[in-house]
């Protein structure tokens, strides 16, 4: 018999109600943070229930309070140009700010003040994850921040958390919204990629300056801290090695079309026998692969782990309110631990593994050159590539039968290879000497291929 | 700058190797256990490491201790025929007995002897889930159970704390692996349910006694398990109503495929303005949903919430290892409280939500007739639907033009029609005064199509 009044009656109880509020403390009132206020403010009850003890939004700190008076829900009278005063007199504080110089000056006041804290902040932990990870672990604070990699997608948790008695061997996943938006437009418009982004920045799914997503520090932030949660390792930024979006073009999309493929841009990150590695790259993949159907700004990451094999986590990867779904559940967690008198499992980096060199791991390549068609042309070519030991898998040589090639006036076709597994290093000397022989011209296109 | 060297020597340090090790008690020793039992074996270190103190496997229960000779890392001198001494002689336990009786009365004992309690018994707390968070809670501890719902997939935690600071409005996946790949292969190879039923078992992939998996009930208790967490409700077996795959035929599933679609077990729980909901039914899915290619023992489940919006986890849902995987991400969490001295959230089913009644949801459905066709029998089966408010959305008359119907002797058509959405009951009944007229014969099929 289950005893259903018993259970029915509990959750927060009267004296709970009458407890002391915890108090949170809102830095940065923008897009995510009018969300996470309102999700605090109007969700109040249930959230008290879910802890156990009431919490209340006690400041709100941005450089202009007047942007806030368009949220009902926030009371103007918490509102203030003070940020240091609101990360130093809160029980959790939630920071909303980004970039890495005076949101880490705030975060560690917060945490040396004995505050929790829960951030969004993926430039910052990408940065100066370790030093802050260590700095809550000695005051004995939380630090959560499930909303830095893939937005709403309950992902870092269940990495930290859930995948702990597992080993964790490689993730692989589309952790940028507007690359990926971009992409997707050009796959279905046909358009360049610099008419693509005019079009996204004026409907605002880019930034005004777009560098850090187009060219991928969004998502290589996100590798460094995927890495270092999945693998117990420091891993920072500038471990990752980065290729962003900006070189694809119309040409590079018709052609991955034609052969029933896509051009996503990844975030992979590997624990192998050579080292970690983290990379972003854009990459071919099957228009079957599930995630080729990740679109505009859905998220998604492939896990690998030894005994859990393959996991995928899907979302919404950016956004207001999917984004403060994800702070507010980081909020009661924390606030969990306070009305429990604990904190959650700090993050050991007890691993000190090395670097995997950049030729360390292999992938099959897509070069498409652009060349002046005559006897001997593949031949050449071809002879190039066995030089250099790079097998080939595939030539196509028909897919645009004739195009015009920026400062080269005669017609130009083009020759598409695809290589066995290879590395980097090796790939690209290769296509260099191809380069260099007469009959090529214009840029060549690298494209890894996903297995 | 990141103070690298003194991150890099945390983690476990000589006091904590020399801390007294938690203990942690085995309850089963079969394939999910064998597997446990490995991971915390093998990963000895590396789990102190991540728990901040060792733990060590103590006690072994199962009702053949010869049966884990085949096990090297199992230390026999730990196993034992005397499950309760290691149910109650542990700082955890983990129980991996299945069923109801004795299950629970081991969790009982073992919660109250001040242990923490991991399963991956689903039909234990489908039935009993809201008396054992409570008694949990009154002593203290911990209980958790990844397992019990998507196997390897890390879904219940992120749903019980990520989640935490949203309203979970309803969730639909594919949950039980074994009609999963019965439905795969009549799909693939045109067989009939029975035949790969057999070939099932013969395989392994289905039990002796299928009847749990095939009509449904394992979905249902993970169905159950889903809704209360996710609507803090207590919601339990009896509460899920329950269609299972067993009236599937290869007719049904030739005709899915003739319109592109495919046949799905589903576990649906939703939170409406009627009531809470749990149900189990085979669905129609169109080919290209992405519940559509999810095959053999993976399971994916959607979510969609207030704020994160859609949410889908996807992973395998069977097997030794990938459910030992969860099964020790929990024994780690419920480690790490311990030696932090504190434990995890609760399960407060703070809410007293109605159940919905059967017909308070409305959907599409495809029904299928056997008829002996002569002039009118259209007119006369729409005339039937439109007097019960049924609106029809196609009919499909063409997709076998000729077949024998058991107990019939004349040749028989299928007629096949899709509705508008309307409720389960009006439907039912129309089918009913259809399936009265004359020149219908045989069993007349009846799917969900999903949106």
């Amino acid at each position: 018999m289950v005893p259903k009044i018993a259970v029915q009656q509990k959750g927060i109880s009267v004296a709970d109600q009458n407890a002391t509020p915890i108090r949170v403390g809102l830095l940065g009132a923008g897009t995510v943070g009018s969300q996470t206020a309102r999700l605090i403010v109007e969700q109040k009850d249930e959230l008290a229930a879910r802890i156990g003890r009431p919490i209340e939004l006690t400041g709100v700190a941005c450089l202009d309070p007047k942007e806030t008076e368009r949220f009902p829900w926030i009371d103007q009278s918490i509102v203030t140009t003070d940020t240091m005063s609101v990360a130093t007199n809160s029980d959790i504080v939630i920071e909303l700010i980004g970039g890495t110089t005076v949101a880490r000056k705030f975060v560690l006041a917060a945490i040396e003040s004995g505050a929790s804290v829960v951030t969004a902040n993926k430039a910052l932990l990408a940065k100066y994850g370790p030093e802050i990870y260590a700095a809550a672990e000695a005051k004995g604070v939380d630090i959560y921040f499930e909303a830095a990699v893939g937005g709403a997608i309950p992902f870092l948790r269940p990495l930290r958390e859930s995948l702990v008695g597992d080993k964790v061997t490689s993730m692989l996943g589309i952790v940028n919204g507007t690359t990926n938006y971009i992409l997707d437009e050009m796959t279905v418009k046909g358009l360049q990629f610099d008419d693509v982004l005019k079009d996204a920045q004026a409907k605002g799914y880019a930034e005004a300056d777009p560098t850090g997503d187009i060219e991928g520090y969004d998502a290589a932030n996100k590798a460094a801290i995927m890495a270092t949660l999945g693998f117990h390792t420091s891993v920072t930024i500038d471990d990752v090695s980065v290729e962003g979006i900006t070189n694809i073009t119309a040409d590079d999309i018709a052609a991955a079309t034609a052969e029933h493929k896509v051009i996503k841009l990844l975030a992979v990150v590997e624990n192998g026998e050579a080292g970690v590695s983290a990379r972003v790259y854009p990459a071919l993949i099957d228009e079957n692969h599930p995630l080729a159907s990740v679109h505009g700004s859905f998220n998604a990451i492939f896990v690998k782990a030894e005994a859990a094999d393959d996991l995928m986590f899907y979302g919404r990867g950016a956004g207001g309110a999917p984004t403060a779904s994800a702070v507010v559940g980081d909020v009661v967690t924390v606030a969990r631990h306070i009305a429990a008198g604990c904190t959650g499992p700090s993050i050991p980096l007890y691993k000190d593994l090395k670097k995997a060199p950049i030729n360390a791991s292999k992938a099959a390549f897509a070069v498409r050159f652009l060349i002046h068609d005559k006897p001997g042309v593949l031949a050449a070519i071809a002879t190039e590539f066995a030089r250099n030991g790079v097998s080939i898998n595939g030539v196509n040589q028909d897919l645009k039968p004739s195009l015009k090639a920026p400062g080269y006036d005669g017609e130009v076709q083009q020759l598409r290879l695809v290589t066995h597994a290879t590395d980097e290093i090796t790939l690209r000397e290769t296509v260099k000497a191809v380069q260099a022989l007469d009959f090529v011209t214009g840029q060549p296109s690298i494209l890894r291929v996903l297995d």
